[in-house]
């Protein structure tokens, strides 16, 4: 059975880019965009045109250059916003104009002080003007999370036979649980008239530490495109990270879910964001931190020299990190300062090693970590004699 | 009616301070240790105590000065470890003695060389010996992710036999998705007779994103435990974030459930477990990062000002967070540069926010972010005069 194509939709450079302290200049701007269009997304979001001036130039500049990716414009359900965004995107090869308005209900009251009739014709009023200007639209349903289903409904299907491409229903405020995100999709398979002129994109936001969760709910309840960054910036806590999903769906074959991107590139990838934006990326993120590949402790260490697998799902080479690494810390077991130490050029017996282990205990109590040059240092204060190897 | 309460199994001391980087002194666990106590958690697993002397100390030094948690020390299935925690775990209120092998194939074959009902007879050992020492024994079934729910259930029947009072589920490396891991915590509350005489664990790893809302899938479908660490730190990408779990429950009322943690500290408790292992926690971590409450995007800003609620979830002062914030950068619109002004004395009129506007606009193409300063700077490159109100 051959896999399902799940859409990847980069927004690193507009939700992503609208972070404090991440904005980025036109020039960063188109070096992160062709690294997106090398690394394989299926769409780039490039900005909000609208916006700034800054933000509509560099809207443009991507088009001109982005070679196999749709680029995308963002726009609220205004006219004018539209025209901005269909200007800026006039070069682009694949132009998609990214429109839409709040649905839920503290959204159509408190924002726009409206009522639900008038947010519908709002939508299909920008979707059908949008239309005008090109043929790819997508339609976004602010605060979908917290819309009821049955509306979210009925906005669907008004926007579909407007001629929108794909719904985007974003969980905007970041609080559905993984099994209410995936219902909603599959509410909307099952009751929008003429869902399948349209995907559904799951655009997850991660206030809860969820939006990878949610959106890979979204996916396998029909949805086909998921809206994401590189390292899982943006507003707030953050949009489901691209790296995470990706090797999800590689990871589960039996979802027979795939996306065209080359996950060899995503170390490197992240590691050019998180530079350029000026955004640290935690040691401990999943699949792109510094210590995803990381063996420290004695059990783990011991059991991943024996065999790979017994402790990694995922070979490191895979995401474009040259290998797992075995860190010597006062929990670290013999296999590994044996391990370490051969590494080194030194071959201990059974018996010289535990002698060495006291020794090195000793040391690591101290020590945050271990290195090759401590292991001389620590075979020298153990007292025995070996030969080195090397 | 009146919620379940999740037990709150914290290890940063543990799973958490064997990470590369991390490691404390004595006197750094003890301050972290009262701090989880005060924040509110159940368990508190101190360390490993055959580790290290320096581990066993700590173990020993935290068991006397905790107040209201269990102490817990972790062993392998060997004799020689649970007699080490035991003494480590002497002066504890309440201790608990950690104890486990692993069960899947992979482990079994690769790092035991074993069979299967070797495997459940070293287990059953290991519980009763630990039962010699103290009433509370945790067994783990490690690598629980990827063993079959059929031999899974075999090996809980037996432990409980044999005394355990909670088993712990882990997912080792991080690979299940939150569906098949709550369907595996079903399968043993439906098949593993004597189950409710022993609590079921959640403990997830991050490798792939899905720590948190493994966990929560757990309990969703009855564990009562969760194990975590402040700010999600762990070996490897780490493990479930406490704070995660904590809001989670707190949030969605609906799921019955809830914990004994004290939210309002997690954010102090967030940054003092980073300062003092030396590990970031990025700006978009979900809850504790930097931004977690921080608004840029105008459309945002926008809502926000009009009604907190309209992209806010979370109360931030529930998690210790003096407030949200509305940050300045090129992607703000004219509501939040007339808040921010406001706040420093200006009452902007509609014409002057226009043309005040667009000098900020120019700004903000050329910088991060907008300070406080800047605006008086851009107040006066607009041209207007006005009268500040402070």
């Amino acid at each position: 059975m051959s896999k399902d194509k799940v859409q990847i939709f980069d927004t690193t450079l507009r939700d992503g880019e609208q972070v404090p302290g991440c904005k980025l200049d036109t020039a960063q701007k188109l070096v992160i965009a062709e690294r997106l269009d090398l690394l394989g997304v299926d769409i780039i979001e490039a900005g909000f045109p609208i916006s700034s001036p800054g933000d509509f130039n560099s809207v443009q500049e991507i088009s001109k250059i982005v070679k196999n990716a749709t680029v995308c414009g963002l726009t609220r359900a205004v006219k004018k916003d539209i025209e901005v965004a269909a200007e800026a995107l006039k070069y682009a090869v694949k132009p998609r104009i990214h429109t839409g308005i709040g649905t839920s209900e503290s959204h159509i009251k408190f924002k726009f002080n409206s009522n639900k009739d008038a947010i519908i014709e709002r939508a299909v009023e920008a979707v059908r003007y949008a239309k005008t200007f090109v043929e790819d639209v997508e339609f976004y349903a602010e605060d979908a999370g917290r819309t009821d289903n049955e509306f979210l409904a009925r906005v669907c299907e008004a926007v579909i036979k407007a001629g929108a491409t794909v719904l985007n229903i974003p969980d905007t405020t970041g609080y559905c649980l993984p099994d209410e995100y995936g219902a909603k999709m599959k509410y909307l398979k099952e009751n929008v008239t003429g869902i399948h002129k349209a995907i559904l994109s799951c655009h997850c936001h991660n206030d809860l530490g969820l939006a990878t969760a949610n959106s890979i709910a979204g996916v396998i309840n029909g949805a086909r495109q998921i809206e994401c960054t590189i390292n899982g910036i943006g507003e707030r806590a953050g949009n489901t990270a691209l790296e995470e999903v990706v090797m999800i769906l590689r990871q589960h074959p039996y979802l027979n879910l795939d996306t065209n991107v080359n996950s060899k590139l995503l170390y490197d990838t992240s590691q050019m964001v998180s530079q350029k934006m000026g955004m640290l990326v935690q040691p401990n993120k999943a699949i792109v931190g510094a210590n995803a590949f990381a063996h420290s402790s004695g059990i783990h260490q011991d059991g991943v020299i024996k065999n790979r697998e017994t402790y990694e799902i995922m070979d490191p080479a895979d995401v474009g990190v040259n290998e797992s690494s075995i860190v010597l810390t006062a929990r670290s077991g013999r296999a590994a300062l044996a391990y370490r130490a051969k590494n080194v050029g030194y071959e201990l017996t059974k018996i010289q090693l535990d002698t060495v282990y006291d020794e090195f205990l000793k040391f690591a109590d101290l020590k945050k970590e271990i290195q090759d040059d401590d292991i001389h240092e620590i075979i020298v204060a153990s007292g025995i004699t070996i030969e080195t190897t090397a």
